[in-house]
């Protein structure tokens, strides 16, 4: 399975990106993986932006893609479940994962219909910035669970 | 209220302490705060290391401060509720709030008895230095809600 990761604007915070590329560089022994960036669409009124920025989004999903957004509104899972949640999709014949993060205003409502799963990573918000590290971090363990390495301590 | 952050081990990565320092400098505008390093146990068995820093952590808690501590299997909250709970404790008169994040496998049964809290920032596992720029990010934010600034979007 190939993960790539939509994320609505750069990484401008230098530990972050280093934080980032830590993690997805460690995911990549495990996985192919990438990240495709959309350009936020800055000075227009919010919900111009969220559909202009759902738009962007959506013409990087494929029909047959699995489709993952972080919402912090969305289903938590521990990151066993995680683990065991992408095994799954993995034997169900899935080849591309797709994990959407909106921008700072969340995404459209066209985004959340295409999702298979709506995700939380917390009932916390983080910044849209952070929630990449975490899910670099938490696709990583996912794949040190499902390969019974030391990385991950329940 | 002063805000001490006592945990078990060295921040090692240098991008999550540039992190961590750029959140805890800002969360410094707002309310006084500081981190106590515990020295980690090392190379004991498991139940010896969570005992030893346990009696140590401990030993940084007052019979009157407010002990908060992170446990992935604690209860979670969402930022603004995060943000009315620290109003609520002011409110109340807490001038000391101690914010507990343990080591690689947790801390001991005496610690989580004497929280007054046991706080979940997410029913993923995060590596026990991450789970310090998280909680430093939302401590800062719950500020900036309390303050109607600018910062948070719901």
């Amino acid at each position: 399975m190939k993960v790539e990761l939509v994320v609505v604007g750069k990484t401008t915070q230098k530990w972050l990106k280093e934080g980032f590329e830590e993690y997805f560089g460690r995911l990549k022994h495990y996985l192919p993986c990438s990240v495709r960036e959309i350009q936020p669409a800055g000075a227009v009124p919010k919900n111009v932006a969220i559909e202009k920025e759902g738009k962007l989004i959506l013409d990087k999903v494929a029909a047959k893609d699995w489709v993952v957004l972080l919402d912090d509104h969305g289903k938590e899972f521990t990151s066993e479940q995680l683990a065991e949640l992408l095994n799954k999709r993995m034997s169900a014949g899935v080849t591309n994962m797709v994990l959407i993060s909106g921008g700072a205003f969340g995404v459209s409502e066209s985004v959340k219909s295409r999702a298979d799963l709506v995700l939380s990573a917390s009932r916390f918000t983080f910044t849209h910035q952070m929630i990449r590290l975490v899910m670099a971090e938490q696709l990583y363990r996912a794949m040190t669970i499902l390969k019974n390495e030391s990385y991950h301590h329940e």
